[in-house]
């Protein structure tokens, strides 16, 4: 047996003597985070099951028997990394799929008692879970916190120090920030909001850090705001100089992040505190003393609507990643031939090209680089054991972005290596002629990403073959590469498209055990002419890196996608090569040449 | 003064007589039809305004003042019928729209009341202001049927005479489609059900009438069924030998149709009876003696999709339909140059024209018949007033269609006279191309209309151009030209295209003040293939009728459109040419010409 066994044996200890008789163990922290720091990975700890996103785990403990809930993409690793460690794998989506509250209430008796730690279970979460428990006549104890008293050696909260995000480059200052966030606060009728979520927080304060959170450059705090009061809550090792200071010029007060506890208890009953009840988590909502006021989404708008300066800036990000790119396929181009190239090497030298670039602090995300049948598998990951040799003919798939201060990159081309068959050409050539047509789209104001999406997959479904990932999600500009409200997909989202807002254009398509075609660039939405019928936007296409003309099928293009690739692809060249050394602008023409 | 005048008072007298300080006057019927019987239209015998749509006037009558809200497509109308009535216009939609409900809980004192006739409101819309009028603690009379009271010459309910629509032609029995509609029922946790809406009664029964609710064949009922009974609920004068074997043949057993009240009062308890809240009148609501189940969306699913006979026999509908209409464009040429027609008399013509087939029993709604400026008013209607000659160089929009046994029509074709602009071919062009790329699109199971209009609208807004109605809306079966719950619009509804369902594909464009352009055929969703990646359907074009090749900019289609429109005509020929006479052949034939 692993040490896991010996974990399960002092929490069921801890069961007894407090009293529940089961517990719930989520994989995310007081934030919500979707990759938590080490500190609250005790999920992983206590199950050995090591999903980088910690919602892709929640673990269940009966006396007598012990789950871990994960999704599809999981069942191998997980299935393996459980062995001898008392747990047993429960499948969340798929045809054997297992729902993990009904599960719990129909085998937890009436009378007993289900027991989470609330600070890592978001108000709606804990709310849905506590009704179906009440429904059923079991108890609920939100506030057993059972892996503190257990995790003999867990790791500390991060304490990686502050910086300030520099403002030329935001375009605005947290005064601005916070007037508007209070303007929204008053129009979902609050007097005050709480911040829980990372990157609601290093928006407003223009505040980053690194290694607190793998791929995004937020950090562990929250955030309390009113008119009259601003304050950071966060562990005082984070300060630096620079950070204090430019709190100070702002007026932002700081508390000690364990303080916040109390801070809400306090809160005058005549404070109306705005929080999401998707961020917030259970336990803060349990103390708050004020009048809690539910909403939050149009905070999530502000965000994800850039100004002009930063619709500049991002295109230094994307020059740098253009660099890094070239240099990253020059190579796997010049190294393929002696087959010694592997997914996994070539994820760290991907890594280390655009960490080379001093603005470039992590990588947004963990690279999906995918050889054949690999590609297939949407967000495959090479590990050690999965890692195969990029050799013979095929299709190299490479989705990946860095985190600059400049902005936020994710970049998806698909390359052949060897010779590609002519179904690789025409399913590639499919999937780019639906890039480019969203790409091109001119839409009126209002428009939600939703109605759009089909422009992108009608190439595909006409031959009868589909994706079923969304076509493009916001992208938060240094912070997450993932953010809301606004994106493209098959299911409407009511959030209309508006000037500024960066999201991805993606399409792809996947032949299962063969191979898989994805192709992303960032597209923000602009201004692009007023008409008698109104507000017309369209995207202007940020990314710049060229496709593989190997791959196109020109005759199934028209003459308008003939005309945009070379119009795309001088601009690439013609904004990378001054960056480039000879031998890479020489790499860079003939990519760039006219198809 | 007008009569109404006179009317007012007396309603006054028993507003005062029975304490009532406000009353509101819906538009509707029993049965929430757009389009009520004489009978119901009592808001129109008080107040002077004729919309022809009863939803689209609602009085308010308080001791002093008294209003008409109406929406923006009836300002001047309104304006004008009701100078010297008492009343006055109130605008429910605009810049200076005015909410009703607001309106009355700031102009009704609390304490005071607040009378309705329950039998003419929604359950949800009677709830919705009584909610209203409860928190501003106004009292809530909803059966204060003043009308009834004070209307003499009121008409009688219709008494037309039903008959059986053939079931070669349905192609489902009555027992098929009772087995179906109890297991939705059960589905949704009812174990009877009671259908108010006319055009749900009419499928159920495969039962019609003509003249009882004008452009629909529908009849005023109430149908009860569970696993045992089924009741129809009519006025005993309606029956025909026909029917009456009909009925009994499939065990429906007949009642008055005022006996309905009685009976809800009466049902035993276990009886959970679904009823649609949107649906269904306030006025039974309160009399339901047993437990009432609100739902019946998927009842609605049921009638919209057409079962392989109907979609076969609407083409003999089609046909003729598309004789009709070659006779209509035919004559409208010849006649064009004498400078005689109107709008007006096209109207008449074309609909004489229709109803010359002996299975065309009405036209499926009041005819839009537009030249050049009024056809940029997207729901005009040619009145006596309102009339123009049509002469000069223009566009003509007609749109029209017809109630056949073997099926509902609904065509738009707009054609030019005289010279046509190059702006105006240009627009026509973008249109047809919309229009084309719908008919032609294919799509996995799954999606929704919401999710294809894009398709139809895309070469408009490439060139800042809009519309801003509706792409598609479903279409019934020698019922409702209008039906859910399915359409292809700007927002999303949730349900997705199945195969059976007819929708219209009517893109167009409206340049205020000059002229309208729109396209209109219906499409028939259908099979289209299944592929590793599913099931993918496609549209089958039902409509038969040439567009206006004067109209088609030929340089900005493409190859594909180009084939799509040969093909087209070539089918419109073939199959309409049999039916026509020489002269008219050779006119069809110059129509449908390759391009």
């Amino acid at each position: 047996m692993k040490k896991n066994a010996e974990y399960l044996a002092s929490l069921r200890d801890v069961m007894k003597a407090e009293g529940v008789d089961c517990v719930i163990i989520s994989g995310t922290d007081p934030h919500q985070s979707e990759l938590p720091p080490k500190h609250w990975r005790g999920r992983e700890w206590l199950t050995g099951f090591e999903s980088e996103n910690g919602t892709n785990g929640t673990a269940v403990v009966l006396a007598d028997k012990a789950y871990v809930w994960t999704d599809s993409r999981y069942f191998i690793q997980a299935t393996d990394q459980l062995r001898d460690t008392g747990f047993e794998m429960m499948k969340e989506d798929g045809p054997d799929a297992v729902d993990l509250v009904d599960w719990v209430t129909e085998h937890v008796n009436a009378g007993q008692t289900v027991g989470i730690d609330g600070m890592t279970f978001s108000i709606s979460q804990a709310q849905q879970l506590q009704q179906e428990l009440t429904d059923n006549n079991i108890k609920f104890n939100d506030h057993f916190d059972a892996i503190a008293k257990i995790w003999a050696d867990r790791p500390e909260r991060p304490k990686n120090k502050l910086f300030v995000h520099d403002e030329t480059i935001v375009g605005e200052t947290v005064d601005s920030k916070m007037q508007r966030l209070m303007a929204e606060v008053k129009g979902e009728l609050g007097n005050a909001v709480m911040l829980s979520a990372l990157d609601d927080i290093a928006w407003a304060t223009n505040v980053r850090t690194t290694n607190d959170i793998s791929f995004s450059p937020i950090f562990v705090a929250y955030l309390y705001v009113d008119d009259d009061k601003r304050i950071l809550f966060i562990d005082k090792e984070k300060m630096s100089d620079e950070v204090a200071k430019h709190l100070e010029k702002y007026n932002i007060g700081v508390m000690p992040y364990d303080s916040v506890i109390e801070f809400v208890q306090k809160l005058p009953k005549e404070t109306r505190l705005l929080i999401d009840p998707m961020k917030t988590s259970r336990g803060l909502y349990d103390n708050i003393g004020c009048t809690p006021v539910f909403g939050g989404s149009n905070v999530a708008k502000l965000k994800s609507v850039k100004n002009a300066e930063m619709i500049k800036n991002i295109h230094t990000a994307m020059l740098k990643d253009g660099v890094a790119l070239t240099r990253f396929f020059m190579m796997v181009e010049k190294e393929y031939p002696t087959g010694t190239l592997n997914e996994l090497e070539l994820g760290r030298r991907l890594r280390a090209l655009r960490l080379a670039d001093p603005s470039c602090v992590d990588e947004s995300f963990s690279p999906i680089l995918g050889w054949n049948a690999h590609g297939a598998i949407v967000h495959y990951e090479a590990t050690e054991e999965s890692s195969i040799p990029v050799t013979g003919d095929g299709l190299l798939l490479v989705d990946s972005g860095g985190q600059y201060t400049f902005g936020t990159t994710d970049i998806t081309r698909t390359v052949a290596l060897g010779t590609p068959t002519a179904e690789q050409i025409h399913d590639y050539t499919l999937v780019l002629k639906g890039h480019i047509t969203l790409a091109q789209a001119i839409f009126p104001k209002g428009t939600r990403g939703g109605q759009l999406d089909v422009l992108a997959r009608q190439f595909l479904w006409r031959e009868g073959k589909a994706y079923y990932h969304g076509t493009g999600h916001g992208v938060g500009f240094f912070i997450n590469c993932h953010e809301g409200p606004q994106s493209i997909r098959l299911n409407d989202v009511p959030t209309p498209l508006e000037p500024g807002m960066i999201t991805s254009d993606e399409p792809g398509i996947y032949i299962e055990g063969k191979y898989g075609i994805r192709i992303e660039n960032l597209i923000a939405t602009q201004q692009y002419e007023t008409t008698e019928f109104g507000d017309f936007y369209n995207f202007k296409t940020l990314t710049l890196f060229p496709y593989d003309a190997r791959l196109i099928e020109r005759s199934i293009l028209t003459e308008s996608e003939i005309e945009w690739i070379n119009a795309y692809h001088q601009m690439v060249y013609d904004d990378l090569s001054p960056l480039l050394q000879p031998e890479e602008q020489q790499w860079l023409a003939a990519k760039c040449a006219k198809i």
